[in-house]
């Protein structure tokens, strides 16, 4: 890191010569000086304040940023002093403010902004973000029901409102014998469903296997969370199943492919473990058929999960209940992500099970005598803790309360409805422009397309589908380079490389998906002019 | 869950008659309207203030609660309706806020309260609270470095700037060739290490040996995470050696002990796969020779992970440099927790790795076409998803550069030197009652006592240590029980329960521990009185 810049002012002291004047200070001096200083009410209030009106001043700005910063690697790094001042500067607090503004809101990519379609959303709003900062704030440590009994029961409370309003079944919520529980991310919800589900079964196998016998199941879209967890869990690598589909599916997972990759595995001395079936996958979206793949892997003796981290939000209406098939009576976990198109700011994955004993049996740890506590003798109660892979947690469910508080469910149906019709008007749009295609039909908010494979010539892309994915790769690149557009991703699925919109910015409106599609269609004319492409009808 | 009560009002409409008329609204009326209310610059200005004033007050007046509230498990879902409500009630933030305020406060556990002494402290700051609201507020998800690229390079200079605090070595920094990264908890980064050992491992023994060979090493005092990391990654739960420590060793793990249970299970078979050495443990802050220990790892081809979740927080103190056996250059990976004794809020996590290519050959998978970026072609970038068990992260860094920026290292030394001299004068006065020990010596800001075993009579308690148990547990349930007094924990260490007073809240000035140390001392007396036990001298 370069010498210290001015805009990050350390007022750097030799540690050798501050070390050896090191005494332990006198307890009457110490305490209430630094005290005063790092938690003070009024001092709070002041600061408090100015953050507020900073965020608020950043999301009436925020269509005025690039979505992408156009910074290269090392930017930040060149500008920061090597070493943390030794004694803040003066009006430390304000200065900080004043450089987030100048130089790290410079050099983020604006996840908030209405002009962010790529990968998923962050969707934000202002009960997610306050209810963040008030858990913050208060700042309990909810691992036990003993260290913040309210905190416990409030996750508890919230997770069934949560799966209600999803129309998630019974048997999932603590109402109906499961229950549910606040994590940061889906990485995080299927490594638990899955150490789970692997304690349970090599429990049942007995010594004649072990965890190397075990195998995982996924189409070739599921999340690389999956992989990740399985790697985490100790799944051997080979044992880990990517089931490829295809696009006449609509790149769901086949359940009779499962079937054959499930019986091929136990023919072969294997044991089946664990299903990862997935409602709205990364790339394109896609719904792999929970119902019948739940039939194949009870049958075969596998846990079923269901990763619902982006679409599981659209479940909050009922007219995408059948995206679950209507049978998630049978699934043993299930997950989405609150923090993706639910408005709760991250972090915020609802996990459920239906049997949390088989969770806690997998990741609790016996208590230790300290962890024991008067107030829960001869009670039954909830210790978070056991239900995750991590002790210390958050209090994330005042978050999820205050966003469930303040729009209700027929306000989250609004707000997922509104960017459902936003996305089926872009993808209207493409759909009337001939130069285009909607390479997979849209279920919720995502519009994934690309520019038709270019009649030949021009050979010089090589023709046919690789010279499309070329094309639209450069499409992707030039849409993105406006600085003022729109900032969208890509997929490559099947051999096609694809534009992804994905509308979930709480911020976007119409005009802005529309000035998106302008944006798309003169980037084309453009680089179709350049290359002297022209498709049949427009020649 | 009981019926809607007034307080926590749901105006809940029934789902099936909401479903029937369910209709796609069209993108002209739905998008202005829900955008205005869910995330406007203006609402959350207001919003903002009043959660600000909120947390000053709460801040202000915390004093004024019990530590732990006195509630039944229940209290809170039997007061909360069954689902949420369909349609927000009118003025529905500021209705929750005050439902927060009159029913949530008063069941929670206050760990910022003053008089909170049990666990570990869980420190908050103003710049750590608004740090985490401000991260909040931008909301950006930074698991690449294109994915919001001055997110991850502030939290590769924040995580070099916090080890150079600590006194780490250069090896484990960026700036000599290792590096940091912000996760949620300790859980966390030693899964993170144990998995990137674990596949190192695996691939140096090659087919000859499995998971099922690997063995983890800790002491029975090391903190419980080891032992669920161990479970999630697979390893055998018997492949977990918890070495016993003894009183006259002060708790701390004997090189010599590990190094004759490595050699037998070279012996047998097995694989030395990993061992952590912690500073600063959970019940009574031991301090683990990580030099010695390393040596012997290191010469048996294990990972040395070093837990210093709450006491390496004490590194900033040139005065307790030492603790680290001035050795911390041959470890692998090091963690602490800023958010426990250092004033980040939780939650914020330091991983640092000597070699951080293992870790992302042990956690990355290869990265996707969609998670590619043209900003990074070219550059050798940090992908932070690679470093760590999740994909979604916060913007952690941010919080820990306030916390650095507004206080200097200088600040956090006073601020640790402020609760180990307070913690110096409790123990001086638990010394000065012939009644009470100091179990361990103290090292930081821990203080382990308890009341002497009690001399015979009376036989009723069993007599010595047994006697001297029975004595503690009910001394610490009544000290808890006060309400208005402390709220501590306790442990039990080589058969000894002890009381815990953990001294780090920041709001804890020095009359709160001399209170502390008078109410003990009146229920002593009291609970004496009762069982008609008396100290030699004092009968």
């Amino acid at each position: 890191m370069a010498p210290p810049a001015q805009i990050f002012h350390a007022n750097n002291v030799d540690p050798a010569s501050a070390a050896a004047a090191v005494k332990v200070v006198s307890i009457e001096t110490a305490a209430p000086a630094h005290s005063a200083s790092l938690l003070d009410a009024d001092e709070f209030r002041c600061h408090g304040h100015q953050v507020i009106d900073f965020i608020a001043d950043y999301y009436a700005s925020i269509g005025t940023y690039p979505v992408r910063p156009s910074v290269t690697p090392g930017f930040l790094l060149d500008k920061l002093p090597d070493h943390a001042p030794s004694r803040p500067e003066r009006d430390a607090f304000a200065t900080a403010l004043r450089d987030v503004r100048d130089h790290i809101l410079q050099g983020l990519t604006h996840w908030q902004s209405p002009r962010h379609f790529a990968h998923f959303p962050a969707s934000s709003s202002t009960a997610g973000a306050l209810g963040e900062a008030l858990a913050a704030g208060i700042n309990v440590v909810p691992f036990t029901w003993a260290a913040s009994p309210a905190a416990t029961e409030l996750e508890m409370v919230v997770t069934d409102w949560l799966g209600k309003a999803l129309h998630l079944p019974e048997t999932l919520l603590f109402s109906g014998g499961g229950g549910g529980t606040l994590l940061g991310t889906s990485c995080e919800a299927i490594l638990c469903a899955l150490v789970a589900a692997r304690e349970q079964k090599l429990a049942e196998i007995g010594s004649s296997k072990g965890i190397d016998d075990l195998v995982v199941y996924c189409s070739d879209q599921t999340h690389f969370a999956l992989r990740k967890a399985a790697r985490i869990a100790g799944i051997r690598r080979d044992n880990c199943r990517e089931i490829p589909t295809r696009r006449d599916c609509m790149f769901a997972l086949s359940p009779a492919d499962l079937r054959a990759a499930m019986d091929a595995d136990v023919n072969a001395g294997l044991v089946p473990l664990f299903v990862c079936a997935t409602i709205g996958t990364t790339q394109t979206a896609a719904v792999d058929p929970v119902g019948e793949l739940s039939a194949v892997a009870a049958a075969r003796g596998a846990w079923v999960h269901v990763d619902a981290a982006y679409a599981g939000a659209a479940l909050v209406c009922p007219e995408f209940r059948h995206v679950t098939d209507n049978a998630a009576e049978g699934v043993d976990s299930f997950s989405m992500n609150a923090h993706k198109w639910l408005l709760a700011n991250t972090d915020s994955c609802a996990l459920w099970a239906r049997r949390p004993a088989v969770l806690v049996a997998g990741l609790g740890v016996e208590n230790e005598y300290i962890l024991k506590d008067a107030a829960e003798e001869g009670h039954d109660v909830v210790d978070y803790k056991d239900w995750s892979v991590t002790l210390t947690r958050r209090f994330r469910a005042l978050k999820l309360w205050l966003v469930l508080r303040c729009h209700g469910v027929e306000g989250l149906r609004d707000h997922v409805r509104g960017h459902v019709a936003m996305a089926a008007a872009f993808e209207a749009m493409v759909r009337a422009d001939e130069r285009f295609e909607v390479v997979v039909p849209r279920q919720f908010s995502l519009v994934c397309f690309r520019l038709q494979p270019p009649p030949p010539p021009p050979e010089k892309l090589g023709g046919g589908e690789k010279a499309a994915n070329e094309l639209n790769r450069r499409l992707l690149e030039e849409v993105n380079a406006t600085g003022s557009g729109p900032y969208m991703s890509s997929a490559k699925v099947g051999g096609i490389y694809m534009l992804r919109c994905a509308i979930g910015s709480t911020l976007t409106e119409e005009r802005h998906v529309i000035e998106a599609w302008k944006v798309v269609q003169d980037r084309a004319a453009d680089l179709l002019g350049k290359m002297e492409i022209t498709y049949g009808a427009l020649a």
